[in-house]
């Protein structure tokens, strides 16, 4: 294969070069493998629910076999299949909130988890009413985190949803009736529904689908989201480095992949420890270097610092440099083939969940209870694997690219009150933000989020769509890969100002940000969420009537499932960049792309090329404008700002 | 098709006619369409859980492509569908707990649901540490329904296990920690272990399923059924009718089909309504005749007598008939295609849950807070849709049977105490039938339940194989479809003691019962755990120390995965008579088919020939007897039960 014709990302082609010379298989070695995928499957027409199937039907109606056994149409097919992707999404999601919330609950001022943000802390508490006046900080994390674990799987009553929503849009969920009852019930719900013989009617399924997923955008991720924050403190902005040159010659190097912040954070602070820098030193090393991939990556940048080696294409590339001692790994987006690459080095392929074992791995179980100990054996093990590393063996890329992350809300909000409009500004709020949308300063804001997919050359999505969004003024949030890639690129960097427009500009000289916001990891959709949420409050408007659209160019979870599909139901339109596999269905796609919006006032785009894509998000941004422009609220425009800059700045 | 080669049940054969001549379409139209059914997902190894793939990967190791994009091998592809499969039948089974636990929970003297097994209920209070003296008996029932839906969501803990499993298994599972947590999360974290990149170990993914399931069985099924006994009454012996010809030309015909007795017991008592009958009569019947189809035919005719039309393959027959005025369905085994089959008739095909709205159907929404008006005005509903029966179109097979069902446990106990041994018996206990088992008199028991499939001869594989036992001495319990199947033929009446050996059938006229006894319907396979465990105890023995087993010959749904893991997780053997789609893994096929035994002391069989199940199953009974047979326990032989016969009996 043409490695250029994989990836745009430099490091990557020059890495998936070296595999093929090392006689290394990689992703796309697999894909060319597969030849033809099943044309049933990916139009989502295929059902396995029973074993009196499998049924394959024909996605194109009066055509061939348009039933199953038990008489399920490519309507209900296709439907059950999305449903059951969303609750794969929101389990996964769902359950590392809750193992956050377990964390939280253990939380002590002598233990190896302890309380950063109590602000936070106490405002999380009001949300699930638990007193906290002359209460122990420790006391209350105790008692929030109960309550928190309560929402998986009280027997009553709807889930409890944060504070940021708008009034409206719960309405539009009562209205639809897709208000979540506890998070647990309403997967287990869903899978109920989608058992054979139950729901067999697309609009229902959907239906509660988007029930489902809120239980992950408004629950399970949220959860996990500020849980992080008050254990592990809230990020606020910093520069980093990532890319694979972030991989050191002379270190041992330790990657850290996967998705919950229990583990890797425990392993940033005991990669502290002197005892193991000084077995690195030992072993002949500078030092320990810790690098992340994925979501992890995104974790401990943006609390830490720590460089970003890639995103979910590179994972396997990481150990192809062969200069990595370790890669650790928790849960999600963990290539099961890690495991025997990391053999054809000399790299330890450690495993620590019980949900997430993988074959021929070392598999070392992370225990909370024990989480220092236990990091520093993992630790150990990676430092005294220097000495096997195969130097004819190891080729590091210098390409890396530097960026700032960790636009938590906090620091968004903190980034904003530089831009003070003395008439009308509230300090500490999202007003600046909302007075540029209306303004049109900003045209808008979009959300680009999701995987790597190899469908889709690497990376290259991303970048065309956010590019094109800073071109018109419209200011980018970003997490997961999506973020990686952006990061890659230098798209993270303040300097990317050269590629907005005027008004983007402005905003991000005035705010001293750059034009794309680094929000997180993927649950940490949860932060758009409470930023649009909150912007709309501040406008009087529902989160449906704001300029703001959603994208994941390059997706392949059922978590991406998941999260557009609550991003959705809150009322973002989202574009997708790989097609879902319902296009069998005629009813399942004129629901998801057309008629959701007269339910929750959005709907999905398919659109696999990234420039018609951003076209489209671009002419949506400006449909919503109309709505927002009407708004009696005071306009701001390009020039004023000059006046509306602090002083000194 | 040759009718004869779909099903060895003449009614069946009789409409399939019908239908074929009246051009309607039935299931086995539908397969023949199909033709080939896909092989890759007849093996387990297509992989559509992210959307890189789908990925399919050669079932034969060495040849063909290995590996899909990911890395995930045919071991970790089909292991990971098994999980779902035990996921979405564990999630139907305790969803089904779950309302009737809330039915419980709405319970009042003066109100729809009441209780009618207080007994039972104060038991089952011991469980959960509810305090029941001196309290109202409906407080305990609110306090009961509380602790077990806590159950389903509980932040800490394992699940509250029956009392009736032995010290021995706990301890098996605990030593393999597959002793669950709260239900739902079990899902949850399932549907996360299975998610794209993390669990790929076919070991670890089974035994993940295995806890799974045990909240199946041990959770969501038990609750079901202790709770519908308590509310509507534990079944005790009753001679009912099965087959189409319960059906009658004069009146209103009203088809109960599905799962949850919490709508068709209220049908039940409302189409008793005064108001209701005379409306019937007004219309020209001679008044309501309710038969059921599926589970609920099962749940409505132990506590009713309510005459069973059929199973599973017989669902859109029914209606073939031209004679019924109205399907009512709840959830699961409900083919969509009956929408449309009832409007090629003039039949009312109602839906009622949220869970399973089914496209062209009406949809009446079934309130428990309404229960009985909401069950008027359904029966309402169907009592005029008489007069737009078609007559040329009606035909009613004559074909039924009579036989006897209710064997709850309770009432297998009451059998028992007729078989009395003066040195040992106590009454009230299962102490006879365990004396029976160590004797020899009966060799062994088996479970035959589950479903029909069309990959099946209809009802054959179920025949054949309770046949078989009987005349080896062996008792049957069935459940679901199976015990319809064994209605239908039969087997469930006292006569049916011509099939059986000689010591079956002196046990059978000692205890005055038929030697197929129908337990219920599918979540009452708790029953059988229920049975197995107590007489486990009595001998001092672990369950996976009987000679007792269980098959599911025609299985075909998610539900059937998820009994069959919880079966063998309980240590009792289960013959599946279809393959389950994991043959194209090897590891996952020789866990299940071999190194469970290592685990937990039972494995699965699958077997498509039923006259070899039977072979293997009497085979395995007779290994398992060693271990009994070398126990110090009173033997009995077939002349002792001369003495022991109990007075005037």
């Amino acid at each position: 294969m043409d490695e250029t014709t994989l990836s745009v990302d430099l490091a990557t082609q020059e890495l998936y070069v070296k595999a093929r010379n090392d006689g290394s298989e990689t992703l796309w070695d697999r894909k060319a493998a597969l030849k033809n995928q099943c044309g049933f499957g990916e139009q989502g027409v295929c059902c396995r629910i029973c074993t009196m199937g499998p049924c394959r039907v024909s996605p194109i109606p009066g055509k061939g076999v348009q039933k199953g056994i038990c008489g399920a149409t490519a309507d209900v097919i296709a439907s059950r299949h999305y449903a059951r992707m969303v609750a794969g999404g929101s389990s996964a999601h769902s359950d590392h909130g809750r193992h956050i919330a377990h964390v939280l609950h253990m939380a002590s001022r002598d233990g190896d988890y302890q309380i950063r943000d109590e602000k936070k802390l106490l405002n999380v508490a009001a949300r699930w009413g638990v007193a906290t006046e002359g209460k122990d900080i420790y006391q209350v994390a105790h008692d929030v985190a109960e309550a928190a674990l309560n929402d998986f799987g009280k027997p009553f009553g709807s889930m409890v949803i944060p504070p940021s929503i708008t009034k409206q849009r719960l309405k539009v969920w009562e209205d639809n009736d897709i208000l979540p009852d506890a998070i647990d019930k309403e997967v287990v719900s869903i899978m109920h529904a989608t058992h054979m013989g139950c729901t067999a009617d697309a609009e229902s399924m959907i239906n509660l689908s988007m029930r489902t997923s809120l239980t992950d955008g408004w629950g399970g991720s949220y959860i996990g989201t500020e849980f992080s924050d008050i254990i592990f403190g809230t990020p606020m902005p910093r520069e980093i480095e990532a890319n694979m040159g972030v991989i050191e010659k002379n270190m041992v190097n330790i990657v850290l992949h996967g998705h919950e912040p229990s583990l890797s954070e425990m392993i940033v602070v005991a990669a502290d420890d002197p005892e193991l820098k000084a077995l690195a030193r030992g072993v002949g090393a500078e030092g320990i270097n810790l690098v992340g991939i994925c979501c992890t990556g995104n974790e401990v940048a943006m609390r830490h610092g720590i460089k970003i080696a890639g995103n979910f294409n590179q994972q396997e590339l990481a150990i192809v440099t062969g200069a990595v001692e370790a890669m650790i790994v928790d849960v999600q987006c963990i290539f099961p083939s890690l495991a025997n690459l990391a053999q054809c080095y000399h790299t330890k392929f450690i495993t620590t969940s019980k949900l997430a074992k993988i074959k021929d791995a070392v598999h070392i179980e992370f225990d909370e209870n024990n989480a220092y100990e236990c990091a520093k054996g993992i630790i150990r093990k990676a430092v005294e694997n220097y000495t096997n590393r195969k130097h004819e063996k190891v080729s590091i890329p210098t390409h890396k690219s530097t960026g700032m992350i960790g636009y938590s809300n906090q620091a968004i909000i903190g980034q904003l009150d530089r831009v003070v409009n003395s008439y009308t500004h509230k300090p500490g709020t999202f007003e600046p933000l909302a007075q540029c949308l209306v303004s049109g300063v900003l045209r808008g804001a979009a959300g680009v989020v999701g995987c790597n997919n190899p469908k889709v050359k690497g990376d290259h999505s991303h970048i065309e769509i956010i590019k094109k969004m800073l071109a018109n003024d419209v200011i980018v949030v970003v997490t997961g890969c999506a973020a990686q890639a952006a990061a890659k690129a230098g798209l993270l960097s303040k300097d990317a100002v050269k590629y907005c427009g005027v008004g983007l500009q402005k905003v991000c000289e005035l705010a001293d940000i750059p034009p794309v916001l680094h929000m997180g990891s993927c649950v940490d959709n949860s932060r758009i969420l409470e930023l649009v949420g909150e912007v709309a409050k501040i406008l009087g408007l529902d989160m449906s009537e704001l300029p703001v659209v959603g994208a994941a160019p390059e997706w392949m979870s059922e978590k991406a499932v998941a999260i557009g599909t609550y991003v959705v139901s809150s009322g973002i339109d989202t574009f997708l960049g790989v097609v879902p596999p319902v296009t069998g269905s005629p009813e399942v796609t004129d629901i998801l792309t057309n008629r959701l919006e007269d339910w929750v006032g959005a709907k999905f785009y398919f659109e696999t090329d990234p420039a018609v894509a951003a076209e489209k998000m671009l002419a949506r941004i400006e449909e919503k404008r109309a709505k927002i422009e009407a708004l009696n609220v005071q306009r701001m425009n390009v020039t004023d700002y000059d006046d509306l800059a602090p002083a000194g700045f």
